[in-house]
């Protein structure tokens, strides 16, 4: 299979998106380079708009609608971070966003995603339901179905996280990504096979949830069912988009607990005194596990996302 | 009474210590300007080297050392930040700290100020305990006594982060600093007197220890007694050198209760993604609580420091 996105693409979406997001910091920091004994490099997407990265995928499917389309409205059916960034791209344009949320989402998730502009439309905590609901809205009203990852305007724009980051920090020997649906993973692969070819592309997932890492290494794609993982952003399948993609360009997919993943998170925001949602901290993980790799390297890391309720630990004690 | 520390004084402590901190980012965030509708310019000493602004004063304390004292070794007592800053201001320059904790000091303190290489002393949990050990330490050892706040060149050190955003800012309408012992707040006061005449500078205390609010506004030095807040670096009283600059330097101080404190530092948390202890957050809960003042205006306000513990909402469930 040849690649269904070319370098000229990725500069193009790149430049159209520009304006309209944050150029995320990339943050070193010496005591956990010294813990990792590796040059790390963390591209801090948790600092974007909205809180993640997906306010870039978002925020290209908005802009390369025709302009029929955007006067029809866009609709998704998420109760994660691409709710919030499809609301907050999709009122930024002026156009109409249908969020098809579970009733049983957090109430600060809907009340996030309204803020931002977008009507949130209740469903049943089921996938038939969430995808009839958002179906009922595109008969309805004629709105345009912008899928949380698996549609190229998205991967393209998840791209732009790691192309920025290459074009920062140069000779990565690695670069770590968290994998859910895979927009992100295959984005900042495909990122890197154009514009930063020394670098291998590794997928970081949880081992609840770890059907990227069994597609990956079985050669069939496996879905997602009953994941188990804190790392609310990963619970997803790849889609069949972003599965071939990353096929062929990502080097590997490296599993971690859940323990892991909570102590990586809380060792990042103990260093760094900056938030990142358990999803982000996936990568880390991976790093601190598996030494033999990374000591002595420079990798990078997405931080894909910030939106996580924490409290003092000293609350209710 | 005249100022005891003049202009110049302060530029030479801005060269020396310089190299051996950070300069630190100024934030800005959307949100947080539309909720307050003012120009909030947050400086944010949370990302500073140990993470808070107890670094700069230590570094200057221990730069201004002659060679002979420096020889001797330092000792201060603290169980906060400035216990961390010291210990990693003495050891970078090669010099023996001593810092005397009281033994029931939460073991994430004394561990962290030994990782800076600072041999801790424990003693008995009061002040006259606290005082005799440290002294037994200056003539066993000959060490030189570095106190938190009470010392011109911990003054002239934390007045550089108050430098540092007046530099980068300009026209300012007022300048919010948390006060407990008033090393901070006195800087802050003397930074803006010589570089930004135009700023009006403000004190945000806890109500739960309001000593500086009390002496302030009864024109007597008025003790800490019995304080009850969860800033901990806020719990002690001013100083017979901070005091004096504060009442001739200071427009006003403002208190605020307990749950603005902790509803500033979740907001906070939530808006930019940086963690910020209780005590940074008591000038944003000033900001937030006095819109009459505050509105239209340019703010600034420096968080002081960012070593707080926090887990997951979801932990302990």
């Amino acid at each position: 299979m040849s690649i269904p996105v070319s370098k000229d693409q990725l500069t193009e979406t790149r430049q159209l998106i520009t304006p309209h997001i944050h150029q995320t910091p990339v943050v070193t920091n010496r005591s956990l380079n010294d813990l990792t004994r590796s040059n790390l490099f963390f591209k801090c997407e948790c600092l974007q708009r909205t809180g993640s990265f997906k306010i870039r995928g978002a925020v290209n499917a908005v802009l390369t609608l025709s302009q029929e389309e955007q006067k029809r409205g866009v609709v998704t059916h998420s109760s994660g971070n691409f709710a919030q960034a499809l609301a907050c791209a999709a009122s930024k344009q002026r156009i109409k966003s249908w969020i098809v949320m579970p009733q049983n989402a957090p109430d600060v998730k809907k009340t996030a995603t309204k803020g931002y502009g977008g009507e949130v439309v209740e469903c049943a905590p089921t996938l038939i339901d969430r995808e009839a609901t958002a179906s009922n809205i595109m008969e309805q009203y004629g709105a345009v179905l912008v899928h949380p990852y698996n549609q190229y305007p998205i991967i393209k724009g998840q791209a732009t996280a790691a192309m920025e980051l290459v074009s920062e920090v140069e000779h990565l020997d690695y670069l770590l990504a968290p994998v859910g649906g895979g927009g992100l993973l295959s984005g900042t692969a495909l990122a890197c096979s154009y514009f930063s070819k020394g670098t291998k592309v590794i997928g970081a997932e949880p081992l609840g949830a770890d059907d990227a890492y069994q597609s990956f290494y079985s050669g069939t794609f496996v879905p997602q069912t009953n994941p188990q993982t804190i790392a609310d952003g990963l619970r997803t399948s790849l889609g069949n988009l972003t599965y071939p993609i990353i096929t062929q360009l990502v080097s590997e997919i490296i599993t971690v607990t859940e323990q892991e993943i909570i102590e990586a998170m809380i060792l990042f925001w103990s260093r760094t005194k900056i938030l990142i949602e358990p999803s982000s901290a996936v990568p880390l993980a991976a790093v601190i596990g598996n030494p033999h790799l990374f000591a002595e390297k420079r990798v990078g890391l997405i931080l894909s996302g910030g939106n996580v309720e924490i409290k003092p630990a000293w609350f209710q004690r």
